[in-house]
């Protein structure tokens, strides 16, 4: 059977700018200094957990733009998401930027498909500059998706923890780049599809889009004529330990050997051990600061030299898991490369 | 100070296939007959009124792939959302193609916000075949935004209707499309801002978007050099009654008078008198069945030869209302022309 799953030429989009703002938990953990702000209350100065995360996604795009000495005017599209109900931290946080703006739902997704329909708007020279920005905050999400964080419910063993933090970038077409301001250059795009397996444990999100991950990896390596060996790093935006371990024995399984290479941004985020997370973190902020903040200054400065970032996404809702329906994930994955090389 | 407001040249993307489906209401007004799909019991054979909203997505993404002799792997991209929570209508309803998936949250823009990226995905080659699929089921959406329907609650005269119905769109690069399945070109995609001007109540829905739908249209005459007169007809996705009445204020303010061409798919779709539903219909389904059963139908036939399309989305959300924000809201606009100039 004929497959759809093509490849999307994004050559030409480069990531020009980004910023980043976490929350107390998240300066504490071993990354913490790299991010550029954060509050320990988690607060951002607003009265609710909501306005906070909205107040981050303000402030992350407000930095990322003015560190490149460009305007809200210079920037052509605005892709942005969040896991509140009705994405209320993209609309209200972004309400001041006179920008056209998609909205997405992606869940943990999302820091990847903005970075991807940026992408293409950017090297097809449909926008000059296109921004993504995404956001998570772990009492907003508790009290959505599970319960108020007063309720001290219990966590198990694969459960995640949601990072409060939002991330911005900014993409533009390398054309109209200047050469200091580019972290990466956003090769190719790989959408992922939408796969169920049948996991049913909402405090299991890794098992849930494991299969997800796998799938768009492994079609990828297909269609590319890639394997993990031409990459530094194949990294995931919140899968989280269990969710990495199931990846690597699908892969294995299908003959793909990636142990070496598989890292999770929720899984570097916070020191699992000292800061009790469990299986790590996730949310659409977890992989959104960590690219923002650790693995575009790293391809920036040349330290890696290409990685493959996909950002999962469980796509199920509070309602959905009631009514017992399992959990629905998708993958969306990016090709990236350090500058270095092509400027050197 | 320098606007970012670009008109997107989607010139070559074409709609090739559409499908409709709705509930008993919908089937009851006076486009009922124009339907491909109706169920009078709204369920269309599930257990759950959100099942039923994601039956109906799958429903009509077969119907629209089908009846071109398609199948799913010839489209490359899915670009779909809906009102419910994490958009679980889309994740669920088309959890069966092995399409990649793009998750939208447009609110009620949703139907153009799709049509607007899978129009640019095909007119620059990125696919060969798009699709844009959104719903909303009138129970699933009362029971989460309002109250169940078993509370009884009464209506305000602003209030609209949430449309039960589901809308797919597949959308071609016109160099590989037959001529006869043509229904429109999508000739211009204009994005749209969030904008918020104050409004708190969430039964009227008119009000808060109607601002958004005037900055967009106010920006696209100003932007393309074209005014009311050029178009067959200039129609809103959900404005309602109110939200027309007050976007014709708004624009005669600014000194445009489109009275006579101004229509919106929810006065069209309910007889509002006879069908007690007040201000009209809404919901994402709204505009995409009318668009995929009466407007493209007669912009295929060239009845109609030119129209501006643009859907409105309020971005609020029960938490965001309760917590005393005000209504934001975004407009997104196309430019739709009948093939039969093209092609005559």
């Amino acid at each position: 059977m004929e497959k759809n799953r093509k490849i999307i030429d994004t050559s030409g989009a480069v990531i020009v700018s980004c910023a980043s703002a976490v929350g107390g938990k998240e300066f504490e953990g071993p990354l913490g200094a790299c991010f550029d702000f954060h509050d320990p209350t988690d607060s951002f100065g607003q009265k609710t957990f909501e306005r906070s995360e909205a107040e981050m996604q303000r402030l992350v795009l407000a930095t990322a733009i003015s560190r490149i000495g460009a305007k809200a005017s210079d920037i052509d599209a605005l892709f942005a998401g969040d896991l509140l109900n009705q994405c209320v931290s993209s609309a209200y946080g972004l309400l001041e930027y006179d920008i056209p703006y998609f909205g997405l739902y992606g869940a943990c997704s999302t820091a990847a498909e903005g970075l991807m329909l940026a992408s293409v708007f950017a090297s097809r020279g449909i926008t000059r500059m296109a921004a993504a920005v995404t956001s998570s905050h772990n009492a907003a999400a508790e009290r959505q998706y599970r319960n108020p964080l007063e309720y001290g419910g219990q966590r198990t063993p694969t459960a995640q923890w949601t990072v409060t933090g939002a991330g911005a970038f900014v993409v533009s077409n390398a054309e109209n780049a200047e050469r200091d301001n580019v972290f990466a250059e956003v090769i190719e795009a790989f959408p992922g599809i939408v796969v169920e397996k049948g996991i049913t444990d909402a405090a299991n999100m890794g098992a849930a889009m494991a299969p997800a991950a796998a799938d768009t990896l492994l079609n990828y390596f297909e269609v590319s004529g890639t394997s993990p060996s031409d990459f530094d790093m194949i990294v995931s935006g919140d899968l989280g330990k269990e969710g990495v371990s199931i990846l690597g024995e699908i892969l294995s399984a299908s003959g793909v050997d990636a142990s070496e290479k598989l890292f999770d941004c929720g899984m570097m985020i916070y020191d699992a051990e000292a800061q009790d997370v469990h299986a790590g973190g996730s949310g659409c902020g977890c992989s959104a600061v960590v690219l923002a903040s650790h693995l575009f200054p790293k391809l920036k400065s040349g330290e890696i030299s290409e990685i493959l970032f996909y950002g999962t996404g469980a796509m199920m809702s509070p309602s959905s898991l009631k009514q017992g329906l399992a959990i629905p994930a998708v993958a969306h994955l990016l090709r990236l490369r350090s500058p270095a090389a092509k400027y050197k």
